[in-house]
Order: structure tokens, then sequence, then C-alpha cells
């Protein structure tokens, strides 16, 4: 489907489903963008749990955003159970904007919800010629090290900045070893899964994915990666007002009330520190780094951001693919 | 050796070395908490190294560090390639201020060097009832993602809040799988190392400690880690007029110019968004995650920083141990 078409379609649907037609273009263009890059888990097939979420009223159509200045430099948002897009939409652009005006820009959301990629709004900010930080805490998925339960969410670590050419550094990584849905795929296929991302029920070590779906997903790097983990709780849930400490809800399989995720944006003007040498020095940094000399089949060392990027560049070229399973949903939420 | 007759000594042997008294102070601090912690490698076995550098004029004795406020927010300190430890403490410092007056500190470091342990610092901040980030690049000890050369330092990542008790939340973690001294003592004693955290010259895996010697090593969870460290050499080199890009020298081995090692330090006011609510929240997000479930064999979900307060607590009942070696060291140096 032409990208245009898919927009039009989604725009309607959010409509219909009570949001206004601003809020419903910053949330298509969030899920095509999830699309176009080809992290698939964010995009269209989340558009009908959105839809299930305001028609329960666990997430608000009718949000009233509630931007409270703190300084020149620092804001607290509160997205009033809004879709997830509309409220870090809002906060990417304010710590943009006070970043600009000051150098820094740090901005707090509460009662928001799963807003897709961090690295999308990360992104927002370097075309802006800034660098960023972006945090975000979400539904259990991976165990504290040394626990037998799922808390802390796949907690992600973003962090952008120019490089001085068209392809922006964007680091957008998990804490999570395994994505739990190839976990599921493997089950179904009679696989297996690689050692050390699971734990069974009993806390053992498993490859097996039925097994590992009974017991806990694992962090990266064992106590370091439970340790970052629990920083972005802290960041993005304590310190925000949000939900945390494995309070926020799967938004798929929890209708008993809004997720309430926090997220935390800090921008940064490059040049603080360097001045005009900013551009220069990042490109000679990136250029040595892909010097170096390489393990035999790799062709180039990428800094994180450029596959993602090529990704979105070719499927730019090319009309959106649409499985089976989501074209009816689409259908079924235009009727 | 009784806590304060190692001080003395050590800041006898730095001002015999040129430091002021000042300087000396500082730094002997910093060399006996490492001590205190258990952190070996950023203690005493480091004092002969830093006076080599003055000997050598790689550390300027004399320095005169300058600070450049850019707001009442953000400032930039030029360490004039002090000691490191005099650099990050006028600089912790400066973004504990910045912060108590308008919320937020941030502070770049540029002409500094190895300074010790992160931790360190950011225990300063949280000691005054702030929340803290520190960042700080590294010579050449990691492989970036695909390259078969190291260039990334052990470059940690390090967080600290306060947590409503006597102990802090301090995350100070490398981002290299193992650390080289463990290589050093497996392959003098025949052991081996553990799978996936080294390669050898060919770039293939290796778990004989010789191999990973002439080889590299890893960062955690392979591209995701890589990219963290990357995000580290940018955040305190590229963005702070330091060092970059694998040219920090080693301090052990390479006495041919200053380090220029960059440090970042962010410090904000845990109350900005949730004001006197932080204390609760951070106490219940603790006390949340200590009642889960354990692992068969695990008495306590300790928080980063847990394990490191306890031994500094324990140990600073006792006599400092000093080994043959370091007392020969010390006695070598007061003559």
């Amino acid at each position: 489907m032409k990208t245009q078409i898919l927009k039009k379609k989604i725009v309607k649907i959010f409509h219909k489903y009570g949001l206004s037609k601003n809020h419903s273009s910053i949330s298509a263009d969030a899920l095509i963008n999830a699309e176009l890059v080809g992290a698939y888990g964010h995009g269209l097939s989340r558009l009908k749990m959105y839809c299930d979420r305001i028609s329960k009223n666990v997430i608000n159509s009718k949000a009233k955003i509630k931007i409270k200045k703190i300084s020149q430099s620092i804001t607290h948002v509160d997205g009033n159970n809004s879709i997830g897009f509309v409220a870090a939409d809002t906060a990417i652009k304010i710590a943009i904007n006070n970043a600009k005006k000051t150098g820094i820009g740090l901005v707090a959301v509460k009662n928001s919800g799963h807003y897709g990629l961090s690295g999308y709004y990360a992104e927002q900010a370097v075309k802006k010629k800034l660098m960023v930080m972006v945090f975000t805490n979400a539904p259990p998925a991976v165990a504290p090290h040394g626990a037998l339960k799922s808390l802390f969410g796949t907690n992600p670590i973003c962090f952008g900045t120019p490089t001085g050419s068209k392809i922006p550094f964007i680091l957008d990584t998990s804490i999570s070893m395994i994505n739990r849905g190839k976990i599921r795929v493997a089950a179904r296929e009679g696989g297996k899964i690689p050692e050390g991302v699971a734990l069974d029920k009993f806390g053992k070590p498993t490859t097996d994915p039925k097994k590992a779906l009974e017991g806990v997903q694992l962090p990266i790097a064992g106590f370091r990666g439970s340790g970052l983990a629990w920083m972005v709780d802290i960041l993005s849930g304590v310190f925000t007002g949000g939900n945390h400490a494995g309070r926020v809800k799967d938004p798929f399989t929890d209708f008993s009330g809004p997720q309430n995720i926090g997220h935390l944006f800090f921008a940064m003007k490059p040049n603080l520190f360097v001045g005009n040498n900013f551009n220069k020095r990042i490109k000679d940094n990136i250029k040595k780094i892909k010097k170096l000399p390489k393990i035999k089949g790799v062709k180039e060392i990428l800094y994180p951001g450029q596959n993602k990027f090529n990704r979105y560049k070719n499927n730019l070229k090319k009309e959106i693919k649409i499985s089976k399973n989501i074209l009816n949903d689409l259908n079924i939420l235009l009727k």
C-alpha cells in the first residue's frame, strides 16, 4: 500500500475512535515510521491494540496535555493518559526548544503510554542538530539479577547525535537479551533459543523456548544489564511521576487502567564545549573507527542507526507490505 | 596500615613530586577510597604510575585548572593536564553547585587524566542529595563490534541516586565483558577464560587466555555494548574537547604525552518533577524489587552500590592491607 494512502486510512481510524485530526496524524506518522525502519513490532501490528485501549477508556482520546514550565531548560509534561505518541511528540518538541534557547532541555513525562520507538523521537532532535538521550520504561519483561520474576521492561537506552552526514547516529538498545516474540516463534516452530537469554521457572538456564516462556527473560550482561534497566526505571518512572517497579500494564492484555508510562528526554547543543569544531570532531571519530581492521566477513563497521536509516531509505521507495491479518484489522477498524 | 597514616604518606609523596598540598590530599583520598571499596585496580597499585607520569611531565604537577562558565547550569573545565582526580573533583563540585542553583548541572572536562572510579564522584553528588550521571573514556581495551582491533576504553556508564537510606544507588558499570587483568591471571595460571569475552588475533572466539591477549576483548552484549561504548566516547570525548576514537594513551606504558581524557558530569535535583514524594517513590521502588521471588541460592536482590558500600563500611573498621610490592613502591617513592 502506498504510504500516503496508508496514512489516510490510519488517520481515519484514529479520528473515528475519537482522537483529534492532529493527534491522529502524529500517531499515524509514528506507526508508519516503525514500518519503514523495519521495526514491525512497533508498527501496524499495534494499531488494533491502541483502538481497543481507546474503546475501553484506558487511553484518553480527548487528552488535554498539561505543560508545566519549571525553568527555561526544564519542563514537566502530564500526558493525561493520551496515546503515547502524542505525549512524547509534545515533550521532544519542548526539549528541542529548551535546548535551542539555553543549551540544554530536560523534559519529563508522566501519564503517557507506549510511544513506539525511542529512536523516532531522538531522530527529531538530531534533525534539529542536537544531541539527545531518551529513556522510557515499559511493562515487565526482564527479571532483575537474582530474581525469578520479570519486573523491568525492555527499558531501552537511547542516544542520538548529529554526525556531520545525512545518516544520524541513533543508538536505541533494549536491555533484554531477546525479544519475547522470538521466543514465541521458536516455541511454535519447535526450535531452540540461544544459551544465556532465559531461565526456566526454577531459575535454571534453558534453551527450550517453552520452558523459557514459563520462566523469565534475562537482561544483557547479567548484573550490569540489570543495573542499567534499573537506572532506566528510576530515570523514566520514579523521577518523572510515571509508574515504575513493574506497575506499567501490558497494553495488549491488561485493560484495567491506563499504563501511566514515564519518559525522560534530555537534549543538548553539541557545540556547547567545542564550538564549530563539533562536526569535524564527530566525523573524525566515525572515520577513525570505520577504518579499523575488520573481522573476516564484516564488510563495514556500522555505527548505530546506519542500518535503520538504510532500511528506511529503501522502504520509502516501495509500497508498504501489509500482511493479511493486518489488512483484515484495518478493514474492520475502518468500518 | 591505618588509613590516617597511609593518607599522610601518600600526601607526602604527591607533594614531593610537586603537587600542592590540596591536590595531594584530593588524590590521596581518591586512592584510599578505591582501596576501601575493594577496587584495588584503581588504588595504590597506580600510585607509582602517577608519580612516573608527573616525573616525565605528562601529568602537570602545577596544573592551573581553567573554569569557563557557559550558563548558570553549564560549565566547561580545562584540566590543564592535571592529575585526573583534581580535574574531576573540581568538575563534580561545580556540577553539584549548578544543580543546587538551577535544578541541573552539566559540566564537561577536557585535558584530564585517569581519575579512578566514576562511582567515587557520583557518590559526592548523591551525598548532596542529587541524581547524577558520569561518563569518561579511557585507553583502548575493547574492539568495536565487527573490528579486529581495540579502540574503545572500558568506558563506564555511571548513574547515582539518593535512595532515602544510608546506602546510595551507584551503578558504575564497565562495558567490557572482562577485565584485562583477569585474562593475564588466567594466562599465568594456565586457566581458561569464559566463552564470549574475547577473540583471538584472527577474530575467532577463544577461551585460551594467551590467544585472547594477542586478540581483542569484547564489549558486553555484542553490538549493543559496542554502541554504548561508542556513546560514552562521544559524550566524554568528542563533546567535551577531550581525546577520543582510541587516542587516549595507556597511562602505564605510553609517556609520549598527556592523556587528555574527557569526562562529563550531569547532576539533577531528584525532586524536580515529583517534589517531596521522591524519597517515598524511590524507597517503594527498591522495596518492591527486593521482595521479588529469588533464584535458588540468592539471599537478597542487591541494588548497584550496596555491595561496595558494605565493603567500604567493613574495611573502614580495619587497617588497610598493603602487599609487599606496594609497600616497596611506597618506601621508594617516599625516599
